[in-house]
């Protein structure tokens, strides 16, 4: 299964592309950066994202996008344009009829490292374990995008329907309580 | 000119196409609103807004496309929807090498109905009167599209560089006052 992760941004929107492999492992194809400059107009710097993500599905073809979930309470001054970058990630990948997962920071964070309250450069060093990277994953939108393509990767689907919890890894369990705790109330 | 107006929101999007005429006047020429059934995942909802945005806009051929600008502090269960259809018509238009025109909602009710604070019923009134219509244009969110592509048609321009006030009419004084508030500092 390949699956392309979108850590969705407007100035900088992160993009990974991994491949799982047999035994529980992963290998990463493709990893980048797509960026606008902030002295465009808002209109030209979406078409600038949208146009780079198309490109980046039509050559790698992805099974499943994963797309970071956005919070509106999160960070008000980037989030109008964050979220308007994960609404053409989405298109994008329903236009190709490619279904889409989104997952939360949190659930990303449990999935590769074991803790939802994970820092940066822990997501940046277990990325770089997992997918057996010579150097860590850079720009930090970069190993998130990555992060996200593990995590949807690994998702413990038994777990979140009541499956045994017993035969779960601890970043396995991490992840479904994590994932839980998303679905609580929120404003 | 021709003005394409886009209310945006993920369940019912406002659409309106207006004409300037000589003499200060405006024609309808289409109005309508895009839904996308709440029971559907977000990204075939966005998709759907995405295909019918296309359609409206290779019908009408506008000059401009107004969109309402969204604030992230304003109604937090639906902006996430709301600024990702923002978005997809800011991309429809870029795009076709349209340009994008952002008005705050203040600025629309002061330049149809001359104060910023009027109501939804008053913006429909000053609309069907406007455009000359038989009947006021209904659901809200058309008639707050059909008010935003005239707001953009009416924007005093001048008055925003330091024109002569004095010429302007109270609806463009109230305008300009609105524009300007609307620039202050936001978090």
């Amino acid at each position: 299964m390949r699956v392309l992760g979108v850590d969705p941004g407007l100035t900088r929107c992160g993009i990974g592309v991994v491949d799982s492999l047999p035994g529980r492992r992963a290998r990463m194809v493709a990893v980048g950066v797509l960026q606008s400059p902030p002295d465009m107009s808002v209109d030209l710097r979406l078409l600038t994202i949208s146009q780079r993500l198309d490109a980046w599905m039509d050559e790698h073809v992805p099974d499943v996008v994963a797309v970071e979930r956005v919070f509106a309470q999160h960070n008000v001054s980037t989030v109008m344009g964050t979220a308007q970058v994960a609404g053409l990630a989405m298109v994008a990948a329903a236009r190709r009829g490619v279904p889409v997962a989104m997952h939360t920071p949190s659930e990303v964070k449990a999935a590769v490292t074991g803790t939802g309250r994970a820092d940066k450069i822990q997501v940046q060093r277990m990325v770089a374990r997992i997918l057996e990277l010579a150097e860590l994953p850079k720009p930090a939108d970069a190993a998130d995008a990555l992060a996200l393509a593990i995590c949807h990767l690994w998702r413990p689907a038994g777990a979140l329907q009541g499956g045994d919890r017993h035969q779960l890894t601890p970043a396995q369990r991490a992840w479904a309580a994590a994932e839980q705790a998303s679905r609580g109330p929120r404003r």
